[in-house]
Parts: C-alpha cells; sequence; structure tokens
C-alpha cells in the first residue's frame, strides 16, 4: 500500500502500519518530516532548520517503510494508480495525506511579494528577507527607503500570523540591537494586518482579546477589519492606503494540495476532500484522505481543525481501519479528541483552550504549550542534545540560527531601476551617500548626510 | 579602517584592532564567518551549516566592529577607496583578506558538473547531489545508470579531497546501510583522483603512503598519476578512459580572489599577492595583504601554507602592524609559527605532523586533530551544548544533518531528452518499469526487471 505525503498524518499513518502484513511505500517530494508547529522559529531566525527536519528514512527505517522521493501529481482512482511527475505506482490501498499550501485568494502574483511559510525553503527564504531588511537599511542612506525596510507586515493574524509578528517584535527587541551602528532595529515596525475584527478568530472573543494587549505590549501594530487589496514590491495596500514595506509575509490563506482534485469527488470550499466518518473517499473504500487535505466534523459537529494533533489522530485511524479490513472486519469511524490548541504570541505569553473547556492566556499557557512541544519534540528527535540545544537558543535568543545564505544583497536593487545597460545600475546611485568622510573613521554614515 | 573578507585572516585582524584608535569596518558579501576546516562534514551530511557558521555581527558586536554585507568589486589604491557592487567605501587603513576560490585551470565549464567546496552554499549543494545520487539510484531500474549514480568521483587528492572521500566511503559503508530497499549503499564506489603520483602531495612521502593504505582500507579507490581530461554530466575523462559518475566533486585547484587583480601589483601564479614581510602591498604600505590571498614565505624559504591558523597568524599581525603605524613605530616582519597541521581520512585515522617535525598518523593524529578542533570551536562558538551535538553527530555518524532541500529530484532528468514538448517526458520512461506488480504489494523494484 502507498502514503502520499510525509507530515504528521502521513507519519503516523506508517507508523501504525508496523508489522501489519502489507509492504508500505511513502511518498513524499521533501526526504524529511518537518516539525511544522515550529516552522515560524526557523523563519525568525530562532532555530535552524536541521533542528525542526528529520529524514523519513530515518524515522522509518525500523517500520520497514520505503520511502519514495518524488512528486506526486495525481491519482487515477479507478486504476489503482498514483502518478508521479516521472513514473506511477500501483496500489491497493491509499492514504492521502499531501496537506495544504497557501492560496493568495486568486491573486498568485502576490505571492513574489508576500511569501508562505509551508516548508523549510519557505522559511529559509523568509529568514533571509527578514535578516537582509535589516543589513540593508544599515547601510541605506535614503530615510524613505529606509523607513520601509524597517517595516514588517503580516497578513492573516491567526496562530501563524500572531507567531510571526510576535516572534519578529522580539528579534527586533531582543535580539538584534547592538548588532547595528547605523539603524536601531528596535524602531522597526511590526504590523499585523487581518480582515475580520480580531485576531485569532477562531479562539474565543476574551482569549482573541487578550492575545490582541500582549501582541501591543510587544510592540506589534495590529490592523484588525482590514482587507488587503494589493501587494507589491514596496509596500501593501489597504484600499486606498499605502503601507510601505520592503518585508510581506503571508499568513492568510490556505488552500488544498491539488490532488485533491484528481480524485474526483466533491471538495469543499477550501478544495479539501469531504470524507466518510472512516476517512475514505465516498465510492472508494480503499483510498483514505487524512490530515489537512480532510475535511470532517468532530462528533459536536464542529470541523476538526487543520493542527498536527488532529493530522497524527487521522493517520493512526486510517492505518487502524486499514487494519481491520485486512482482518476482514468492518471499519470504524473517526473521533476526534481535542486535547487541546495554543497559539504563541511571545516568550511567557500564549492564549488556548485545553480540553474544549479549560481557558488558559499569559504565561500558564505558554508553559503548556512548551511543554506539550517539548514532549512531542523527545518523541520525534529521540535526541536530549537537540533538545537542550533548541531550549538554550529558544531561551537566549540564540544566534546561531541568523545566518543568511544567498548572494550578497544590493542596495541599488531597492530603486526602481531606470532603463541601464548590464552594469550600468551604480549610476543610479549618488556616489556621496556612499563615500565617507576622508578620515575613514566612518564609511557608511548615510544618515548624517 | 576597512577589512575585506571575514574568513579567519579577516577575523583575526579586526578581532585584534580592538581598542585601537580607530573606527574598523568589515565587509564580507556573506554575515557569517564560516568555520572553514570542517565544511567538508556539512558537505558529507555529517554536520549542519548552522553548527559551523556564525553571524559576524554576533562574533565581532563587543570589539566595536562594524560589518558591511556587501560585494567587493575591487580596490582603487590610488584614491584610497573600496569599490562594491553597490557603492564605495574611504579607507585609510586596509587588510585584504578575501581569499581564494576554485580554479578549474581554465575549464570553467567543468563547475557545473564537479562543483567545488568554499561555501555554505557549496557544501549544501554537494550534499544535496550526493543523498538525491541515492535516492534516485533506489528507483532506477537502468542497471546502468544506476551504477553511474553510485559512483562518486573527487578530483584532486590534497587534505579536501582526502576529507570528503573517506567522509563519503564512510557515510556510504555507515550512515546509509538500511536505509533503502533496492540498494546498497555499500555498493557506491568512491573514486578518488590525483594528478601527481600520491596522495596529500603537501605531505612526506611515507605519510602519504599511510594516507594511501587507510583510504584503500576504507573502501576509496585511489587512481594517482591520473589527469581529468573532460567532465560532463555522465562522468569524467581520463584521457579516453570514461569513469561514469553523476556525482563529480572538485577538490583541485585553488585560484586567488580577484581583488588581488585590481591591487596593480605583482602576483604569484595562483594569482595571489607578493606581500612584503610586513604583510603589506609593495608600494602601498597602507594596503595589508592576509589569508590565502598572500604569497609570503616562513623562516626556511618555504611558502606559508593556505591554512586556518596561518590565515589567524597574519590577520594577527596585520592589526600589531597597523597599531605599531599609529603609535609612530616601524612595523615588524611577519614570522609564522607551524604548530602542526593534518589531513583527516576517516574517523580515528588522521595524518599529521607537528611543531615541522614530529610525523604523526594513525588513531593518534586524529585525536591531536580533535583536540585542536574542539579548542577552537570553543572559542569560535562559545557553547558547550554545540560542542557537545557537534561530538554527538560526528561520533554517531548523526542523521540530522541528512536533510534535502530544494525540489524533488526526477528520475526523467536523468536520460538524454529525446525532442518532447513540454510535459511530453515521461514518454521516454517505459511504464512497465514503475509499475508494480498488481497486489500494490511492491511498488519500486525496478532492478528485478
Amino acid at each position: 500500500m502507498v502514503i502520499l505525503g510525509g507530515g504528521f498524518a502521513g507519519l503516523y499513518a506508517a507508523r501504525h502500519l508496523y508489522k501489519a502484513p502489507v509492504r508500505v511505500t511513502l511518498v513524499d517530494r521533501q526526504n524529511h518530516h518537518l516539525f511544522q508547529p515550529l516552522l515560524y522559529q526557523v523563519a525568525t531566525a530562532t532555530l535552524s532548520p536541521s533542528e525542526i527536519a528529520a529524514p523519513l528514512r530515518a524515522l522509518l527505517g525500523r517500520h520497514q517503510v520505503g520511502v519514495v522521493l518524488a512528486e506526486v501529481t495525481g491519482v487515477d482512482t479507478a486504476g489503482k494508480r498514483v502518478l508521479l511527475s516521472d513514473g506511477e505506482l500501483k496500489y491497493d490501498y491509499l492514504v492521502v495525506a499531501t496537506g495544504a499550501t497557501h492560496s493568495y485568494f486568486g491573486n498568485d502574483k502576490w505571492a513574489a511579494f508576500a511569501p508562505g511559510l509551508k516548508s523549510i525553503e519557505d522559511a529559509v527564504q523568509i529568514r533571509r528577507r527578514i535578516l537582509v531588511a535589516f543589513e540593508l537599511a544599515e547601510r541605506e542612506p535614503d530615510p524613505e527607503i529606509r523607513r520601509s525596510l524597517l517595516n514588517f507586515v503580516i497578513i492573516g493574524a491567526g496562530p501563524t500570523g500572531v507567531e510571526l509578528a510576535g516572534s519578529l517584535a522580539e528579534i527586533s527587541r531582543h535580539s538584534l540591537p547592538g548588532d547595528f551602528r547605523n539603524i536601531d532595529p528596535k524602531q522597526a515596525r511590526i504590523i499585523l494586518i487581518e480582515g475580520v475584527d480580531r485576531v485569532l478568530p477562531a479562539y474565543p472573543d476574551d482569549l482573541s482579546s487578550k492575545a490582541l494587549r500582549t501582541l501591543e505590549k510587544l510592540g506589534v501594530e495590529v490592523r484588525t477589519g482590514a482587507r488587503v487589496t494589493n501587494i507589491n514590491e514596496e509596500g501593501v495596500f489597504i484600499g486606498t492606503e499605502f503601507i510601505p514595506a520592503r518585508t510581506v509575509l503571508w499568513a492568510a490563506g490556505v488552500a488544498a494540495s491539488p490532488v485533491a482534485r484528481s480524485l474526483g469527488v466533491e471538495l469543499d470550499r477550501a478544495g479539501r476532500v469531504l470524507v466518510t466518518p472512516e476517512l475514505t473517499v465516498p465510492g472508494h473504500e480503499d483510498v483514505f484522505v487524512v490530515g489537512d487535505l480532510a475535511s470532517i466534523n468532530d462528533a459536536d459537529g464542529k470541523p476538526v481543525p487543520g493542527l498536527a494533533p488532529a493530522a497524527m489522530q487521522e493517520g493512526k485511524h486510517a492505518a487502524h481501519n486499514i487494519r481491520r479490513r485486512l482482518q476482514g472486519k468492518p471499519m470504524e469511524p473517526f473521533s476526534y479528541w481535542d486535547r487541546g490548541s495554543y497559539a504563541v504570541i511571545g516568550r511567557g505569553h500564549a492564549v488556548g483552550i485545553a480540553f474544549r473547556r479549560f481557558k488558559q492566556s499569559g504565561f500558564t499557557a505558554w508553559m503548556a504549550w512548551l511543554l506539550i512541544h517539548i514532549t512531542f519534540l523527545i518523541g520525534f528527535r529521540s535526541r536530549l542534545a537537540v533538545l537542550l540545544d533548541w531550549a538554550y537558543s529558544y531561551l537566549t535568543f540564540g544566534k546561531s540560527a541568523r545566518i543568511i545564505t544567498g548572494p550578497a544583497p544590493r542596495l541599488d536593487r531597492l530603486r526602481r531601476a531606470p532603463a541601464l545597460p548590464e552594469g550600468g545600475e551604480k549610476a543610479s546611485l549618488p556616489e556621496s551617500h556612499y563615500a565617507a568622510k576622508a578620515s575613514g573613521a566612518e564609511p557608511v554614515t548615510p544618515a548624517r548626510h
């Protein structure tokens, strides 16, 4: 049998088929599983990619699961085969766990200016943008451009947007000051934009209010009820209002993986598969859909959220139903056990609900979040050293992750280039802005010109 | 004053100007210093990039050194200014420490097929190639292509080539077996090619012989006296002999940074600046050249090697001479203190010479190498946690670094594409190679077709 996707849902399905009388093959386009709940910390230069990713082969080696590194383009349910970009795979049972990606609500050209956060590459790219913005601001002579380099806009105030905004506020206030001479990173403006009237709209009103107060205390400017109408390389439009910002991050929309469409069944508005209570595709009892790609309600009639614990439970349940099928027993319906969900706002601050009932906020919610993640990470990496390293980095605003890779950033690229021949770009910069005083003692002090 | 380059030479120059009555600005195109001696371990998936890189601002923050992230294009010694790709900097004193890069001896088109190892990006790229080769071999139905995927050629048997070859032999024999179903990573051939008649030509004959024996014991095929005449995407030519290999690494030639040419002074054959005993550029007492870019002989008349300790000593000495100049004292000539140099062949195996005299090999040489690097790393990162993590990864053939980033590899790209329309590539693959048996139990077993 075949599992598509090595996220939490696919990984847990694979692990729980251990010792079942099937040969399991897991297909992913990446060779690693990603501990997605901490991905925003890679984006904000607190953790390194290797601290939250682990090779699938290493995680699944002792479970006798084969791993195939390939891109899935679709599923042919009639022919019982998975289509890859470079071949195909036959299956008897199939678990589809290809998850979700960002949605720009039809404005796909915004993707170039406002990257979203789903993969290691996204996170490294966002980190590069953030750190390079400070580097360029340090050297930029034009005060207006410098200001736009120090404006950071995050679009979408769900958990990811709130985590990114809080984390950005923290690094600009705690980690970066002292590193620069010409700018004060504390002057960076972190602007969080949300279309509806409150942050964390999935949480109860009072937790939203508490989150808002904490964000404001951290120095985040929150703009609720604000609808983004356009994004370009210089900033963000809210109707006719323009917010200049060279760094814009997208945390607003989620769209289901396109693999869903190839199944030829009914999808919900977000493109997710409306699965049966047994987590199968209606009309195809051999195809299971789990994780962020599955649309299902829990016992209360509320939709099961797109969170890691739900994905793990669904993956495990699909494995359970496959085992029952192999034993000739009837499948059982899935029920979601909501142990709680938390959104971190900053070090020592979170909001959350435990067991659907107990609202928590501030330090106690943060401690609960920390304990849950430490527990998961131990299971995930099985390495105390990593845990210590993580705790150390996280609590000391670690500097080790603050590495920029890629080519050197160029100030001249910030300006709209006049039509110049290749290599003639320098002409667009007044030299006097860069030449330091003849003493050579103070080479780059554009701010005082 | 201005320092160009944040490698060992530039970093030590900057640190030793601490409290001198000058404002120091260090320019680098990267925001991080790299612990280059361990870079090959990132390339062979033993360490993560963040374990051997540290942000320059963090390393220099307390030394009151300004850091400018920019690309240096040249030096105008007459006008006393550094030319950047996007501006310029005036200097009174200048320390040039822009180091060296790979040289393909005029065959620059080989660079695409045989990457060299100088930066974090190089290392991540090489790691990706190595890991992807095993992934593709696992799925490749054609036995000939599969063999060429499991052939790894390293060109150049200096310390870097030997370290890469030994490390590759180890991961294919110790780390990877168990991860794959259709291939045995132990079958990988590691072929080390050297133009002269022995490995590690800079070392004495008997140490070369010992290194050769150790390499062969690790399973490396060593080809000395073999001159590479061409490289393409399918392999390497030695005269008329063709070695099929999809992964070829370049560890042969080193060329000085092109900044040297802009100084308008005499260069040696490798393009390095022939400096005065005081480490200045002849005719320009305000310009120092240090590290791999400087060509200078030690007291015995032997050239000072391009090693980290030499770069550190030169950087420190340039700072010393600048301080003396500022105090109105005459400069002093540089003398190299050769504490020893080691080349690692594998875990527990190295060769080296301590204090120019004491030849070491095997485990004692390796212990010496390990102690030296642990000492340096402590000074460099100041973090016991990192040290523990490194020791752990290194000694257990750590799996955490084995992350592939970038798009999914594609089998069909291995074949010379016939002229097909976009999207028609699949036609070049016989479907039967990929379709598994109808049972679905064994999806990818091309080897048995």
